[in-house]
């Protein structure tokens, strides 16, 4: 008989994975409420349709995709920016402006798996609907900021490109490209950086523009500066303008955006995106079909951010202090006759708070301990034939005390502290 | 344009849902943690045979399967129990026993939406694996009624029923019925309350055995207080006695169970079970093909129990304590050429902790207090012509303070206290 494999690409998260991906999580709720962002969650499975509308065609070749017993064309969500413009297109009216949202949830694409890269994968958006101003720009990327902050990395660890689509729209008139090749001219910006000057000279032959045109005008900083300023303004006024770097070779995947777009990049290891975001003015009018509503976010994956979490060695003991133990406090039965006591101590010590376990049937007594240890408690309650006296064990110390059972909850909470 | 809706049997949690959605979570995990349970999360894909093997058929034919682009038959998890399986038979020896293991997870099921059933739901999923005592079975079921009890639900709300489907298998022995007919069997006696007797005399039938063998034989009480004692009296110790009802027609609908089964039952409304669970000894040693590994668990759903919490008038203000502010302080821009400075004392508020918000762009002074209402703050402060002077405001008390920059943290604190 097979056993059964984690399907290629997911991942199941074993206590102390699973730990961290709640570091993660508490990291990024606690972040987001402090600035204001109240937390939804969407529907995980979305009309296929709402992705072949608008996230562009690289997103839509690698959907998770089937149909219904009820005969839907679903996919499970590849993001989560759709939903969000679903969500408040459906309800417009019932949410004071600015909408400020976040959400922490799954995500799929059938990728090639890879170091920080899988078709599972977990994602945190962050997004303000309904500001038009750059100050919402300024706010969202702020806020991706104090999160590697958070993190314990700092301004030799990463830094946020920005720049703003606008410039090629400029661009693009100047230079006849006309609308139906600009999403094509755009994704050859995007790959800038990635390819040689000889491939990129022909991927932009048919568009008429030459590779040292797009150069020259990348070289000339004063549109982004322009463009840029009250965002730059905004996060120098915060303190945070230092992680700012601007870069025209900026300009994401996906083809909704409209305005100012960034990404935050690991500047240690090989470049890779932490987590990237931009303005997208138009996606909630066209899910919607009617309501006008600027919109700006991001959103940073679990995946590069904890291969970053787990490297930086200044966060280890961060790191260890986000794995609780699994117990706090063990109840060692010393004799089996007082295993009714046992549990009734066991109920108050839950009751109060302080997370207890015990053996679940007769175990010797010396081996208690190392199931204590293994758990990582570190005070054990010994109850045995003294009872109603009973020993409070500080593991560490080795220290006991003998105090009545009435007793025992402030002795072990003295202990733990 | 078509309006995109949310899939059918799918939800979408907005902001007030969603602090429902978590107040539930915190309240599964903490009350897990104190018990001594550590949290994992398997994928939300399986593989289709997972659940083929040993779910059940009634599982199997609400799955939302598909093939991926790689041609690999999958599934959403319809539940949580194989992946368990699944995951402990791969790394039998990285544990030590008992494994006292949660997960608060998606679960999907193709079946008609009602009142407290969608095609989607989250369960909490209890396990303890390695420990055959009923020790064990009895740790989870006070588990399951201390959560009852941590949503404001006493003795009139609900009771647990419980069962051993093992008085069955003695029963088909006498009667013999053989072991190809027993699941069949098992399940009239699920519908036992559900189905008049008629029915119930004929779907016996084929098996031989009488409506009123069944009838005479459940009963006599004395082959379940036998079998279930160990575990009545650990609970009777724990004081959660009170809660067991013993009912020799639960046998729980999953194939899987081998001992004890139990159901918890809202006692107010419809008889709704509300969680379910029992013990499991063969599954780990059928999926993963080699360990034996006894084990015992329940679940419980968001739906039902979220009906009931919001029913339920006595939790009506911890519900609303649970729902938290969006923001407890305002920054008020009382004077536009004072964003900088407004912008400074935010980013300082956050730091501290204080969940903060502010105008991202020019808005009137007065309409801004309606800003900071509709965040439910529960302080302003109005940074205008005077900074470094500023105005720390109660809004609750409408009391005005004037402090120094340096002070305004303080003040707030002293505010929000």
């Amino acid at each position: 008989m097979a056993t059964f494999q984690t399907i290629r690409g997911f991942r199941d998260f074993y206590p102390d994975d699973c730990a961290l991906r709640n570091y993660l999580f508490d990291t990024w709720r606690d972040l987001a409420m402090r600035y204001g962002f109240a937390e939804y969650e969407a529907s995980p499975l979305e009309p296929t349709d709402l992705y072949r509308r608008k996230s562009g065609d690289e997103v839509v070749e690698q959907l998770f995709q089937f149909q219904t017993r009820g005969g839907e064309d679903v996919s499970l969500r590849p993001e989560v920016t759709p939903s969000v413009a679903r969500m408040i297109g459906a309800k417009m009216r019932d949410f004071p402006r600015p909408v400020k949202w976040f959400e922490i949830g799954q995500c799929f694409r059938y990728e090639k798996p890879q170091k920080g890269r899988g078709r599972e994968f977990y994602q945190w958006n962050v997004d303000i609907l309904g500001e038009e101003s750059p100050g919402a720009d300024a706010e969202v990327i702020a806020l991706a900021i104090d999160c590697m902050k958070a993190f314990g990395l700092g301004p030799d660890d990463f830094s946020v490109r920005i720049s703003d689509r606008r410039i090629w729209d400029g661009f693009a008139v100047e230079k006849g490209i006309g609308a139906e090749e600009f999403e094509g001219f755009l994704r050859i910006i995007d790959k800038w950086e990635k390819l040689p000057e000889e491939k990129l000279a022909a991927m932009l032959k048919p568009s008429g523009v030459s590779y040292r045109e797009v150069v020259d005008f990348m070289a000339d900083p004063s549109l982004l500066d322009a463009v840029l300023e009250p965002v730059s303004a905004s996060l120098a006024a915060r303190g945070l303008g230092g992680f700012l770097k601007q870069d025209p070779t900026i300009v994401r995947g996906l083809a909704y955006y409209t305005g100012v777009v960034f990404e935050i990049f690991d500047l240690r290891g090989d470049l890779r995106a932490i987590a990237g975001g931009g303005r997208y003015d138009s996606l909630v009018k066209l899910i919607d079909g009617k309501s006008e509503m600027p919109a700006v976010g991001f959103a940073m994956g679990d995946m590069v951010i904890g291969l970053l979490i787990e490297q930086a060695a200044a966060s280890a003991a961060q790191l260890k202090d986000a794995l609780p133990a699994q117990a706090d406090a063990y109840v060692v039965v010393g004799d089996e006759p007082q295993r009714p006591d046992a549990l009734r101590l066991v109920q108050e010590l839950r009751e109060a708070g302080v997370r207890t376990d015990m053996p679940l049937s007769a175990v010797k007594f010396g081996k208690q301990f190392g199931m204590a240890e293994a758990r990582g408690a570190r005070v054990a309650v010994i109850v045995g034939r003294d009872f109603p006296v009973v020993k409070v064990r500080n593991l560490a110390a080795r220290d006991d005390l003998e105090v009545d059972v009435t007793d025992v909850l402030d002795a072990v909470v003295t202990a733990l502290c």
